[in-house]
């Protein structure tokens, strides 16, 4: 697995069954949303904008995407949720299976972000990010070309306490609806 | 990591906070429960017995521990979860970082089960068990000495269908209660 095969994999619309767990309360929050995974050319001025914002040459992006999610928490069903935002992928020169990832709009905190990727042994993708107040992990792995599982947590800035992991549950929409 | 290292982290008792997502209905359910996990002396009469009854050398065998469980769902709360189980590892001669695990009683069935279990490059747990009519994945990762996940999922038997994916997240009771 390289970033351009789990691109190529994540592209399409996913329906999300999403469990969190905030560990000091043990309390659990259940989310089902739409996720649309599509593409960008490298040409796309959002693109642009956000590698020349990082500092880096978007000449070294690889298969940029965006993402954009619907979804409804039991927490509180009156209230959608939505957003989207744009991720390029910038890898090692040496390593494709390893780099930066630019976003448009962080998971923790709602500005841009600069996280680092990586894969595992058996095809996982893990990106962590630090942010100004917590880190988050990220952990994406493929159980068939239409399923995929995702894990994530947040810790503290110090490091020391995860606040809360979270865990979906993805599968693609063959219908398109 | 390795698997002694790996079930020494695992000594304790933890409070564990679960989400099943049965992926075809889109149905989540809660899972509250303690779990105890105690080593085992390889000489220990349930250890050997289970190493026979796999037809393996008891002398074979590495940091073998206990399993117990009790737990309630929100599925049915009237009804309280409990069991245990013995599980023996039996890491391959030339590399402790992979080999079978043998159950006394398995996940997805009341029988006994005989895993293959292997490390990812960072140092998750993974394990697959094979039974007559399904095939689960465990996969047990350490954020912190005191926090484990714990992501596990069964697939139909011809390995096309994952029917349920599970996501726990195990904090250590650092009281001993």
């Amino acid at each position: 697995m390289d970033i351009r095969e789990f691109v190529k994999l994540s592209i399409g619309r996913w329906r999300s069954q999403r469990s969190g767990h905030n560990l000091a309360f043990s309390h659990f929050e259940e989310v089902r949303s739409t996720i649309d995974i599509v593409s960008l050319a490298g040409s796309d001025g959002s693109v642009i904008e956000l590698c020349k914002s990082a500092g880096i040459d978007p000449a070294a992006a690889i298969s940029p995407f965006s993402m954009s999610w619907e979804g409804r928490s039991d927490w509180d069903e009156e209230e959608t949720m939505v957003g989207s935002c744009v991720l390029v992928p910038i890898p090692d020169r040496d390593n494709i299976n390893q780099g930066k990832l630019l976003r448009s709009q962080g998971y923790a905190e709602t500005i841009a972000a600069v996280g680092d990727y990586y894969f595992t042994s058996d095809g996982t993708f893990v990106l962590l990010t630090e942010y100004d107040r917590a880190a988050a992990e990220e952990r994406i792995w493929f159980a068939t070309d239409n399923l995929r599982f995702r894990f994530s947590s947040i810790k503290t800035s110090d490091g020391k306490g995860v606040v809360t992991a979270s865990f979906a549950s993805e599968i693609r929409s063959l219908s398109g609806n």
